[in-house]
């Protein structure tokens, strides 16, 4: 899909909220309207035209993605903040101008009801053009298998490198160094390889322990690429697990297999949720599950749609989502499984591929026949 | 310095803005003020106490990190947002409540507006916490020095790598996996390897361009570890360099070491940058330095003092700035040249000490006697 049909969506947003113009500064919304890659800008849209503010350090790099859009250059040695040459650009209309309520900072936003000059209020608004991002086009969801690609190769090469005794900070450096290798410009967030009771915490991030036989290892990582982020956990092991890691395991993995076949157009994700939900209660862990069971994931690794208890939106073709149950035992152990799937016109795909270990197999490699 | 000590300069500082309590959103400012590393939280810091108001994946990490504060216990499931729970802290007390201006998102400001009970008035303040960030104490100026440490000695391993041919992207891979192979978190911030012709954007990124001979290679990096960060610059090459080029290295250098041999206290950052600047325009280069020449370094890779013409800061021992003059030459070449410093009693010490390449060397490598 063009940019400008994605500005055009938004137009139609924008009418039904009663607004004239937009300032878009979330960098993510800056490029899905505009391909602008830059760090710093301002994109005005208006039904006349779009322009993007941008200093001298983007004026080329503007030109090139984005040729549709009014370039308008700002110049910081003439004392101007963004903000002022946003304002100065609508001097001259009247009108109610819509801005990021969770991006805009209060310091701008005071600025600008300053700088603005008469006949112009501002009205901040919330998930206006993030809404529109929760549905990938073709283009979209290429970028999107390439990442969750990148990450399932780079998974399979690090495990080859681990063995008993290494440090969970290795193993991650291992991972994160061939996704970059196969192509990512970075991990797509702080990778997370938390073995043993770290497992125990949702949000482990990585130490110096060294991962031991016979316990659960948690690996949540994703690459970054082209703008579009992948997002995928697997729980493995070296050695073989006792009886209570195998029913945990276990339980996860059912949940989160029935959670990914429940995934279809017209269904809610307040449903979904409840599937892998019910599943860990029949098995006796529910109260071990303590976070929502998805997000949105596209050019931000946590986007619309929140995929949780409380969610009412209705699943629709090209929505990308996580399924990610989890189990936290404190002080003991934790296990989570995690695959990144779209919506299809009939139930879902997978993006990511990697295979999950199983029960009798004493080395994850084994899961991918090596 | 103990973050008792840090929160009691904020409190000097609140009581001659006006300011009864300040809600701190800034995780820089947060970890400072009370060693919470947490991603989430807010604090409020007032006279009589200070609180961490955080949900339940860092209440364990709380209690550990900060003993000293009290905490908070937000809970999500109660359909509460940090900013409600912030706001029902302070209920039953008057006075006005200081919001950093900065980092304050306008959709949370408006919900503190609502939900804060009669008697409290807000108050967006700037660089309130900042300004005290500035001044590093003896375990801050430790940790910097060991991340410096870091950048320079994976600068070392990763030269070992380079040859004429090699892609920007692999040179800074393989540098960045260095990095964290020698105990670096990760990347303090995207990392620049820009060769020939894409050193002339000051902030170019990686390309898979390949390497040539006798051409500048302009390498911008930095560690993160333990919360703090490190950024030096190095530009180098392989093969001879041409008479212009040369004159530009040259050139660049001069200004650079200039301006460090500059720094001391009592010194304006304006007086320090006018020094590179001055140094380039006489060697008829002037046009081409188009930034300021550095900012300070510390839990942030830019934060206070601006090093720039505009900065009427007066240097202090304890401070800790970039000084990176560079010179960019639209279509051609570009070159910088970095170091990271802390001002002493007397002058500064470096806290980068990777070496610089000599005209008459081939290979960056044997600036280092290899």
């Amino acid at each position: 899909m063009q940019t400008s049909q994605r500005r055009e969506k938004l137009l139609t947003k924008m009418e039904a909220l009663g607004l004239d113009a937009m300032l878009v500064t979330n960098p993510e919304n800056r490029r899905y309207l505009s391909n602008f890659t830059g760090s710093a800008g301002h994109l005005l849209i208006t039904p006349k035209g779009t322009a993007l503010i941008a200093d001298g350090r983007y004026w080329a790099q503007a030109a090139e993605q984005c040729p549709d859009v009014e370039l308008i250059k700002f110049r910081l040695e003439e004392h101007e903040s963004l903000v002022q040459c946003s304002a100065r650009y609508l001097a001259g209309t009247t009108g109610t101008l819509g801005l990021e309520g969770r991006y805009l900072v209060v310091g701008d936003f005071q600025a600008l009801q300053r700088d603005l000059s008469e006949g112009w209020s501002v009205l901040p608004v919330e998930n206006t053009v993030e809404e529109i991002r929760q549905i990938k086009d073709a283009h979209e969801l290429e970028l999107l298998r390439k990442a969750a690609q990148t990450a399932d190769r780079a998974f399979r090469k690090a495990l080859e490198a681990l063995k008993a005794g290494m440090k969970e900070s290795d193993l991650c450096l291992e991972l994160e160094y061939q996704m970059q290798k196969l192509g990512a410009r970075k991990p797509a967030f702080d990778s997370i390889v938390a073995s043993g009771p770290n497992g125990a915490f949702p949000h482990a991030g990585v130490t110096d322990r060294e991962i031991g036989q016979h316990e659960l290892i948690t690996i949540d990582f994703g690459a970054y690429r082209d703008g579009y982020n992948s997002d995928i956990t697997r729980t493995i092991w070296l050695g073989h697990l006792n009886v209570r890691n195998r029913k945990i395991y276990e339980s996860v993995y059912i949940a989160q297999q029935l959670a990914v076949e429940a995934v279809r157009p017209g269904k809610t994700c307040k449903e979904i949720d409840a599937v892998a939900r019910q599943s860990l209660i029949d098995a006796g862990l529910g109260e071990y599950f303590s976070h929502g069971l998805g997000h949105g994931l596209g050019l931000a690794v946590h986007e619309l749609p929140g995929v949780r208890s409380s969610s009412l939106t209705v699943l629709e073709p090209g929505m990308v989502i996580t399924i990610e149950p989890g189990v936290y035992i404190p002080g003991e152990t934790g296990c989570r499984i995690e695959d990144s799937v779209v919506v299809t016109e009939t139930g879902c795909e997978k993006l990511t591929r990697s295979p999950y270990q199983d029960l009798d197999q004493s080395h994850p490699l084994e899961a991918v026949g090596a």
